[in-house]
């Protein structure tokens, strides 16, 4: 099969915030395109902004259905939904929401799974044990520790090494091992999901300037370097470790396919700056493919219809993108 | 007096880097202007590049010569300059540019200091003890320690409240004392250089997320939120601490008119992301006013003719405007 046409699951995510409307607009962008999804969510709250919707049996009705409405595999929410009034009782069916998504696209019926923004605050009150998405994706897919999290915007693709934990905590959790095991997981995600032949690894130094020569810092020498050193041996192509205020800039961006990043901000910073609005989070290192956009529920502006579908677009797209060349290697 | 007519004083910088070729770029860009520098420096090397030159005796003699050619006040060099080869032979020459250019601006000669990139190599092969031209000029200044950096481009101001020493120093070094000492010495700056009556103050968190109350560090309760609570009783407009990814966004930067930031990529990175030709580098804090490029001695391309003068332009215009507004005021 070189074309990919299985739909992608989309998940509800939490109710109260933006993932509704934000859905609804995805559906007004994309309807009329070749790209299709189906919601794990419910439909009257879809419906509330003013686009068709029609609930479905099995994903596989999406095809006939995504033209004229939104297709829906109905998930009952335990508790109404009030834009901007998160309520725990709706945990789970947030997170029945992902889990069907991923056996969706565990057992071949979704190309992907595209998740809408959740709350971890909400879910934490109902009991939910893990830190986000990111890791109860690899906890369903049986992958626990093998997750990458990579932001891409058209300009820009970063992995921060160490995610959500606090900068001193960072500092001590990185290691030449966890360089290691996420850049292999980042070089074979570009090969496989992205169609790059070779991709070209920028790899962050940790300190100003790069630690310059150990007078500031001296992770790079300890722990960065003998890293490429490993995984340049494995024939992989990676340069650095760059100082980390210069690489960002256009022309250094031009230069690298991926930047392995060693902390959340390191990486944060210059994506959102670049690109707040098309920004896509995607989770290398599972079985399945899953992107989802870069923001989060926005509860202080849910239910007005002002929240924009972009970076839900540009994540659904993405998504398409990699199945697609996932199905051709 | 109300206009400011005195000329700047421009520093010499490394002869074997960009710096004389910049300075004559400057120069071709300015000349018809109404901003006046003098060089103190090395004459026929700034020829070189295929500008007048001409020789001065004192800096009041900047005004006469400008229009037609490059005034210098004339620094011997040691050793020959060689674009890209740069000799330690030329520290003396290269400090004492430096030291010249202050103590015309300590005596009221020259409206403010501009100083054209230094290798901190090179100068420490011949003894010099400073990390870096800031804490040189303090030093000069009798201020030591007094000094802050602040970074500008036409988009956003940001200060790296820690800013040379390796990232897990910086956050051994970061206290509350510290932020209320550079933010102090930072909104006094924005009022009497830049002529911002009332800033607004935008304060970075340090963990991502703005450590998500607690769960992902605790330094934004324990150390950033304290110096806050006691610069707004100061009377300061302060806002934050912000989530560092979110903060440097268009929208985002339309709110405040400084980033104070945790650690040097934190303030960098956005800022040479956003504008990496424009960017000055400018020291806040001293009896003086100081700009410089936000950029180094590129040893690599010097001599070739390829260098922008852009920021060297972007630096002499922001120093003249401070000059303006402290002279207003």
């Amino acid at each position: 099969m070189a074309e990919e046409s299985r739909p992608l699951a989309l998940t509800m995510g939490d109710p109260a915030g933006i993932g509704p409307e934000i859905t609804a607009g995805a559906w007004r962008s994309l309807h009329e395109s070749s790209l299709r999804f189906a919601v794990l969510g419910d439909a009257a709250l879809i419906a509330r902004s003013g686009v068709p919707v029609r609930e479905i049996d099995t994903i596989g009705q999406t095809a006939d259905v995504f033209a004229h409405a939104v297709p829906v595999l109905p998930i009952p929410l335990a508790a109404p939904a009030i834009a901007g009034e998160p309520d725990s009782r709706n945990a789970g069916a947030i997170t029945t929401s992902i889990a069907r998504a991923v056996e969706l696209a565990r057992n071949g019926q979704a190309g992907a799974v595209v998740t809408n923004p959740i709350s971890k605050i909400v879910l934490k009150k109902a009991g939910f044990a893990y830190p986000g998405h990111t890791e109860y994706l690899a906890a369903l897919c049986n992958v626990p520790g093998r997750e990458v999290m990579m932001l891409a915007c058209p300009e820009l693709r970063v992995v921060p090494i160490t995610i959500h934990v606090g900068l001193r905590r960072a500092l001590d959790e990185l290691t030449t091992e966890g360089i290691m095991t996420a850049t292999r997981t980042t070089h074979a995600a570009l090969i496989r999901d992205f169609g790059i032949a070779a991709p070209r690894i920028a790899m962050a130094g940790l300190n100003p300037h790069a630690g310059e020569d150990g007078s500031m810092g001296t992770e790079e020498q300890t722990i960065i370097i003998p890293a490429m050193k490993t995984l340049r041996a494995e024939g992989m192509d990676i340069t650095g470790p760059w100082p980390p205020d210069t690489m960002f800039t256009p022309p250094a961006r031009a230069r690298y396919d991926v930047a392995m990043c060693m902390y959340h901000d390191q990486a944060l910073i210059p994506l959102k700056t670049i690109d707040m609005a098309n920004g896509v989070n995607t989770t290398l290192g599972l079985p399945i493919i899953r992107t989802s956009p870069d923001h989060g529920t926005a509860f202080d502006i849910a239910g007005r219809g002002v929240a924009d579908p972009a970076s839900l677009v540009a994540a659904l797209d993405m998504a398409r993108q990699m199945a697609q060349h996932r199905n051709q290697t």
